[in-house]
C-alpha cells in the first residue's frame, strides 16, 4: 500500500484525530489556557512519535509556549543526500471571543455538511494536521521518507511570543535545512471554486502606536472649548493627511522602494479573472484603494495602511463633555517585496512629527510605539522546489496551481531567511471563507484530504531533487 | 441683629453644615447612590424648613431624583409686590473616580488653608449653600425675606435627567416668577486675583455621535488591507474636514447666525485684561483656536467643534491587526447667542452625509445621534435686576463687578426662558481652580461667606424694585 491509498483508506481516523485536536483549547496568548497549550505541544509530539520520530524536542525560551521540533533518524529516510525540508506551522490558536457569536462552542467540533467548525480548524491545527498526516502515513505503510526532514510546530504565532524567533538566531544547525514548507495560507478562490496554489510573495508588516497629548487632564469643554488644542482633533486632522483621495500614501519618498508590477506580473494576474465584487461583497465590504490598480494588485503588490484602532476621551453611552487629554491610534503598513519596515518606521515618525509641529509649533507630546516589523517575502517563481511543488499539487487536483501572492504577513519565514537562508513554500489549503479569527472558524473534510494527499507528493517530488 | 451680622458671627457653624452636606455621596448618575442622593435632597429640605419655609415638597418624574421645591409663606414676606425670584441649585454631584487621583477621599472633607476638598465642594453643594444660608441668615434674626422666592434644587444636573425639564412643562405655576437666580458660574480670575462678577452670555451646546460602519465584523488587516473602505481611515478625513487649518467650522452657513461682537463688546473684553497665558498654562495646554478672534473671544462669543471621545478597532495593548468594521466619534458644538442647535444639528447630519458620500457614493451606514441640545442664553446687560445685582455684590466685594461671558452651558437656563419667560440671573462663586468634574474639588470658605453675604444683599436689592 502507498502513502496516498493508506490516506484514502484512513479518512475517517484522520478526523476523527483532528477533532481531536480541535478539542484542546490552545489559546497560547491567555494564561488561562496556558496548561491546554503544552498539551497541544504535547499531542503533536504525541504524532510524531506515532509516526516514527525519535528525536523530538519541545523548546521552550523565558517561559513561553514550547516549540516542538523533530527530526528525521537516518533510518526513517531513504535518500540522506536529498534537500531538507524544515516544515514550519502552529499549534496555538487564536481567542474565541466574542463567544456568542460561535453557532456552537469553539472547542466542541461540529461537522455540518462536511465541514468542521471550530476555533483553529484552519488556522492552523487542519492545516499542520494535514503535513502530520502525511508523515503518518509515510510510517504507516513502512515507507521511507523521501528526504531528510525537520518539523517544528510553534505555540507562540498567535501571540508575537519570542521563543522560536530566539530559538532561530540560537539554534541554526538544529533547524538548518534546504526549503522551509509552510501550510499556513489559502488556495486561490477561483471563478470555478478553489484551485490549488502557490504563493510566493507575502507582504511585510510595519506597526505603530502614535499618541498626541496635549493636556494634564481632561477638561471641561464648554470651559476652554475653542481656546486651546484639542489632541483629537488634531490626532485626526494628522492621520487623515496620510493617505490622500487617490488612495496614495504621503509620506515622502515612502514608495522609493516600491517595485513597479512588471508586464508580465500584470498579465498574469488578470489572467485569473479574479471576482473581487465577491471577494469584498462577501463581507460586505466597498470596494476602495489606491487609484490606477486592481483590487489584487493593491493585496499583492502595493503598500497600505490602515488605522487598526483610535481612541480618545469618552467612549461610553451618551454625553461628557470634556476635552481629552490624550488621543491615540494604532496605524500599520503593509508592505510589498522590498519595502523595509525598520525604514517606513524612520519615516513615518519623522512624518508625525512634521504634521503635529505644522499645527503647533511647540507642546505635544508625541509618542511612538512599534508593535512589530515583518521583512516582506518573496520567493522566485522559477526555483527548482516550486517547479516540484507545482508537480505535486498538480497530482492531486488534476490541474496546474495558481502561483498567487498574498496581502497578509508570516513574519517567521522573514526570520528564517535572513537566519538560516531558507526559501518558503507556502503551499496553503485555507479558504478565505474560512473565518480564521473570527467567529465559526471552519475547515473542510475535503481540503483536509487534498492536504494531506499534497504532502506526500511534495515529499516525494523534493525527495527527488 | 442684620442677616449680614448674623452670617458674620456664624461662620463656622455654616462651614460645619458646609461639610455635613459634602459628607452625603450624592452621586446622582449611580445606582449605588440612590439613597445618598435621596439623603440630600432631604438635607435641603430640612435646611429649608429650619429657615422657616413650611412649603416643601419633593417632586418627583419618572423615578428620578426629586427635585426639592419650597415657596415662601405670604408670613415670610415683607414686600409681596416685589418681584418673585426662583433661585435654582443642584444637590447632585459628579462621579468621583479616578479616585486615586484625590489627595484625600471625596466624600471625608478636608479643610486646608482655608479650602475645603471634596466632590461637590464647588459644584454645586457650596454654591447652593450660600443661598441657603443667607435665607437661614434672614430666618435667624427674625428679619423678613425682602420679597416672594421660590426655590428649586434638582438632584438630576449631572446626570442630564428629565425631572426637572417635564416640571418646568407641567408645574408653571409652581415654578413661575419674576426673575431667575443661579449660582453655578465662576468669579472673574483676573490680574489681581478673583473679582467678583455676573454672567450675562453661555454658549448653548449641540452634541452628536457619528457612526460609520463599512463592514459586518473586523477583518483581517492583511487580506483586506488596501483593498476595501476602512471606517477609521474615513473617519477621521471626516473629522478633518470639519474644522479648517484657520479653525473655522466648515459647515456650509454655519456662521449665518453667529452675532458679530460689537467694538463696544470687544473693548470691555479687552479692557478685562485677561491672563490668557495663565488660563491656558494652568492645565498644561497648548493656545489654539478660530484666527482673528482673542482668547475670551473665541470662548465667550464664538462657536467651537471638539471631538470629545472617539473609537474603532482595537485599542488595547500592543497591535491586533484589523481593519475595524465601525468607528465612531463624540462631536459636539457650543453655540453663542442667537445659534440654534436644532438647526446646527441638520446641519451636521447633512454635512457628515455629504462628506462621507464623496469619499464612498454608497455603502456606508451612517448613524448620526443627537446626545443633548442647548440654546445658548444671553440676557441683556441693562436690566434692572443686573443692576441690582451689581450694587449687591459691590457692596459685599467693595469693587464693581465684572460682567462676563461663559463658554459652558447650563441648558435649564434656557428652558426657564423658554417655558417660563424668565430671565436668569448667574452670579456665581466658582474657581477655574476648583477642579469641578476633576478630583481634589475644592471650594475656598472666604469665596463661602463672599456668597452667603452677597445673596442676603440680593435679595434686599431685587426686594426694592
Amino acid at each position: 500500500m502507498t502513502p496516498r491509498q493508506h490516506l484514502c483508506a484512513n479518512r475517517d481516523a484522520a478526523r476523527d484525530r483532528f477533532v481531536d485536536f480541535l478539542r484542546i483549547p490552545s489559546v497560547g496568548a491567555q494564561k488561562a489556557h496556558d496548561a491546554d497549550t503544552l498539551q497541544a505541544a504535547h499531542w503533536v509530539a504525541d504524532h510524531l512519535r506515532q509516526s516514527g520520530f525519535t528525536d523530538i524536542q519541545l523548546l521552550c525560551r523565558d517561559g513561553g509556549h514550547p516549540c516542538v521540533v523533530a527530526r528525521t533518524s537516518a533510518a526513517q529516510v531513504a535518500n540522506p543526500d536529498a534537500p531538507r525540508v524544515l516544515f514550519y506551522g502552529h499549534y496555538d490558536v487564536q481567542p474565541a471571543d466574542p463567544l456568542n457569536l460561535w453557532a456552537s462552542p469553539p472547542f466542541e467540533p461540529v461537522i455540518r455538511d462536511g465541514i468542521v467548525y471550530a476555533r483553529g480548524a484552519s488556522d492552523d491545527k487542519g492545516q499542520v494536521l494535514c503535513f502530520l498526516e502525511a508523515l503518518r502515513a509515510y510510517h504507516a505503510t513502512g515507507t521511507q521518507l523521501p528526504g531528510p526532514l525537520t518539523v517544528c510546530i510553534e505555540g507562540e504565532e498567535e501571540s508575537k511570543g519570542r521563543t522560536l524567533p530566539a530559538l532561530v538566531k540560537t539554534e541554526k544547525d538544529l533547524l538548518k535545512a534546504d526549503i522551509c514548507l509552510i501550510s499556513d495560507t489559502a488556495l486561490w478562490d477561483g471563478a470555478t471554486g478553489p484551485e490549488p496554489s502557490i504563493t510566493y510573495a507575502l507582504r511585510g508588516l510595519a506597526y505603530f502606536e502614535v499618541r498626541l497629548r496635549t493636556l494634564k487632564r481632561d477638561l471641561h469643554s464648554g470651559i476652554y472649548g475653542g481656546t486651546i488644542l484639542n489632541p483629537a482633533n488634531l490626532l485626526v486632522k494628522v492621520l487623515s493627511r496620510l493617505v490622500d483621495d487617490q488612495g496614495h500614501i504621503t509620506i515622502p519618498h515612502f514608495y522609493d522602494d516600491v517595485p513597479a508590477i512588471s508586464p508580465a506580473q500584470k498579465k498574469s494576474w488578470e489572467d485569473l479573472n479574479f471576482n473581487d465584487g465577491a471577494f469584498v461583497g462577501e463581507v460586505g465590504g466597498i470596494r476602495h484603494g489606491e487609484a490606477g490598480f486592481s483590487t489584487l494588485e493593491r493585496n499583492w503588490a502595493r503598500p497600505t495602511c490602515d488605522i487598526n484602532g483610535i481612541t480618545s476621551g469618552y467612549q461610553g453611552e451618551g454625553a461628557k463633555t470634556v476635552i481629552p487629554a490624550v488621543a491615540g491610534a494604532k496605524v500599520s503598513f503593509r508592505l510589498p517585496a522590498r519595502m523595509n519596515p525598520k525604514k517606513v518606521g524612520a519615516q513615518f515618525r519623522a512624518w508625525v512629527e512634521a504634521e503635529v509641529k505644522a499645527v503647533a509649533p511647540a507642546g505635544v507630546q508625541i509618542e511612538i510605539l512599534n508593535h512589530g516589523d515583518a521583512d516582506p517575502v518573496a520567493v522566485s517563481t522559477d526555483s527548482p522546489f516550486i517547479a516540484a511543488s507545482c508537480r505535486a499539487l498538480e497530482g492531486v487536483f488534476n490541474r496546474k496551481p495558481v502561483l498567487m501572492g498574498c496581502g497578509a504577513s508570516i513574519p517567521i519565514a522573514a526570520d528564517f531567511k535572513q537566519e538560516l537562508g531558507l526559501d518558503t513554500l507556502f503551499v496553503g489549503f485555507g479558504l478565505n471563507s474560512d473565518n480564521i479569527h473570527s467567529p465559526n472558524e471552519c475547515f473542510g473534510l475535503d481540503r483536509l484530504a487534498q492536504g494531506c494527499d499534497t504532502h506526500v507528493e511534495i515529499l516525494a517530488e523534493i525527495g527527488k531533487l
